[in-house]
């Protein structure tokens, strides 16, 4: 038995061992964009160090950064004549509440016919595991692993990550790698594995209008104040054209256009509309009609408000004109969209449409660049046999519509090719309710991580 | 001495223990529009109640309504031959909180210089209980008053009154009398009283813009979805046009205008643009530039956003398309607007302008019909006489901005006058944070009212 086989054994005889060791990230609310759990997105560091110290990795380490810190580790073994990946993952996870319409709690993971339900469980808890787990895999068997490993873990991914640029701009040396792998994406369905050739960008802002120094009576003032909610209301109409474009000027100024190859590629993994509203039971399709609807979830620009809130919002009627109302904006952008220049073409139309009669601030919240990989490379081909050896299927080439801004970092900095193997489904319920995963995902994803890493080391041989 | 000068010497000696008893009232927080309150408001009810019984009134009850009960109480010895007033308020209050903005525990009266800071000191609190210091004060010098005088004191005018008309209607005969009285209004300053007559009337409706299933990931599904927050934006802009009129169709169709000589009447106490930037820190005025500032505010209708709603307003970024979106809107009516009407046509243009790729539900909270009292009546003469008397200044006859809904409902069912005689001021801070009151309203409000009804008891002698 080839290396490869003998891990892939361990991993299935080890399934539950593995599951359980899941289980116990996802019982730390590692939530990187809320103050108040700071302490266990610590606690959720310390645990993976922990559990990569036990593994044998070395220079395993909790990497302070001007936020939540790096989780670092690695296996130098396979000797430098071999090639090293990077394995990037984050432990953070977005917020997830009773209330916000989960079933069950969503830290204590629960396992309903071979799926797990647990916020972070897809993304990208159970996802990153799969890489410790593959090392994992070859270590207790052969001893080694075919190429080195580094593990870089990071706690800020769900709030775009504003310490890691620095992060890796201060540790190239440390990090240095001929690949990178990230497992923090889709498939298109369970037996046709995806890999993401490319990603949208960010820019998050909120909007912050202004008025009466507090509530007023609206019978007192109604009709001679600008109530700040009717206000903000007219300033983001004014981001949007009737037919579902973004009438912010010059925003689309800078976007790739897709070729007529890029059109017939992803026309094969097209989303019906039948599939869009049966996955997130909306009435109808929305949106720029001059694109399908794949086109426009992952190589179009968007902008959509993620939160609204101003006035009263309990129950029964309170007659106020709110004091002030706010929103949280973003804007999921394709190559070459620059997410500073569009935070600033945002904040001027908002600034020029917002009349004397309120007051409006304008914040960014954080930004991510766009990024697009060529899949002819050797490290995207031998990903694609990974999958053909170790999933059974061969992979289709795909753009992400999410946005993983160390993608475009990684790529710029260390001048290494990023590998995105998903090993989710875009069904997951990420960021959402409920969010879940299947066992069996998580499974043959370790056994195609572990063929991967085989793949890496025969490039050139 | 007469008996009005007998029982104001006597309002003057027990001010301190009129000023604790309010306290008392203000401590009980009866918000009447939260669920969770309900026994705090019927408390409230069981202490007006106690307090009647132990002045010696009448059929002293606290009567069940399908909502929060009515207190009644009655004192009718001044004899048959002698005006019945019908003093009517309201024990309720709206929400506050020290997240609100408070300075001080909203439910623990604090004075400071004379001024007592607390939710409902001057609506209606501290308002309503001037008429029952009134009839007090003679009952404990002379043993009683000059005319009789029956309360009608409810729990629900801050959540528009729903259970208040088939109130009245059910007991018209215990209610019976001659002028109905109502302090829940506002003088233009402290030494120029008003008696106001007329009110605007309410439509008060929430909107529901619900669209996925649940919180979608904005990676992957924007650009095809109709972010309900986006379309409640677009929907809730279409309601208005530029020039700060409402987009309605039909919605002014039945406003009485005003006429040149009402606007002249309106204008002695306009209100200017740094009066109004200075009660409110608005930037500037805002609206119907065919209507004066106090126009605006009270002879004209409104709409606005009371609160608005959807997605993820914690801190930091989250990436969600929402699944719904809501708002609560208002619009203040003037005669003759019918409310139920006016939800009619408002519904209509919402679900007209509503497209198909989302779901819209539109609820009606509340009606309140507007107001408009003759002033040439003796029972508002009586009241002019009164202020002249008891607070040292002739009124004005204003309109008023705010709804009460029961002055209508009195006006139509029991056909009788309304005479209000307001004793707060618009900088009070009601429905909003650190409502005051000046315990010189209070006690001047006393010696007034007691001086009322001894003007009303003169009327046709």
């Amino acid at each position: 038995m080839v290396a490869s086989d003998l891990a892939r054994a361990y991993s299935r005889d080890n399934s539950d061992q593995f599951k359980s060791e899941l289980f116990e990230m996802l019982r730390i609310p590692s939530l990187s964009g809320d103050p108040a759990h700071a302490g266990d997105v610590r606690a959720m560091a310390h645990w993976l160090a922990d559990h990569m110290t036990s593994l044998g990795l070395d220079k395993v380490a909790v990497m302070e950064t001007a936020g939540h810190p790096v989780v670092y580790g690695e296996w130098m073994g396979a000797g430098a004549d071999k090639p090293t990946v990077l394995v990037y993952g984050h432990y953070d996870v977005v917020p997830a509440s009773l209330e916000d319409g989960w079933d069950t709690d969503p830290f204590e993971p629960v396992e309903k016919d071979g799926i797990v339900y647990a916020r972070g469980v897809t993304d990208d808890k159970g996802q990153l595991f799969i890489h410790v787990k593959a090392l994992e895999a070859y270590l207790k068997t052969s001893g080694a692993a075919p190429v080195n490993v580094k593990y870089l873990i990071e706690g800020e991914e769900e709030v775009s990550s504003p310490n890691l640029l620095p992060f890796i701009q201060d540790h190239l040396e440390l990090l240095a790698a001929d690949v990178c792998v990230i497992s923090d994406s889709s498939m298109v369905r369970i037996e046709e594995p995806a890999v993401t050739h490319s990603l949208r960008g960010m820019t998050y802002l909120e909007i912050h209008v202004s008025g009466p120094k507090e509530d007023l009576h609206s019978g007192f003032y109604g009709g001679a104040v600008h109530n700040p909610g009717v206000a903000l209301v007219q300033i983001l109409n004014s981001l949007y054209n009737e037919d579902g474009t973004i009438a912010v000027e010059g925003f689309y100024d800078d976007v790739v256009q897709l070729t007529d190859e890029e059109r017939e590629m992803i026309a094969r993994t097209d989303m019906p509309e039948q599939q869009l509203k049966d996955a997130t039971g909306v009435p109808k399709q929305w949106g720029d009609a001059r694109f399908t609807i794949k086109e426009r979830v992952s190589a179009r620009p968007t902008l959509d408000i993620n939160g609204i809130w101003g006035g009263y919002a309990g129950p029964g009627p309170k007659t106020i004109i709110p004091a002030s109302a706010g929103a949280k904006l973003s804007s999921r952008l394709v190559a070459a969209q620059d997410p500073n220049v569009i935070f600033d073409l945002i904040k001027a139309h908002i600034e020029r449409v917002t009349p004397d009669t309120v007051n409006v601030e304008v914040k960014l919240l954080t930004v991510g660049r766009p990024a697009l990989i060529p899949f002819d490379l050797p490290e995207m081909q031998a990903a694609k046999r990974a999958y053909e050896r170790g999933w059974g299927h061969t992979p289709v080439f795909t753009r992400g519509g999410g946005s993983i801004p160390v993608v475009a970092d990684i790529t710029d900095l260390m001048k290494i090719p990023v590998v995105m193997m998903g090993y989710g489904l875009d069904t997951d319920g990420l960021h959402a309710p409920n969010e879940h995963y299947r066992l069996e995902m998580f499974n043959r994803g370790i056994e195609t991580a572990i063929v991967y890493l085989e793949e890496l080391a025969a490039i050139g041989e």
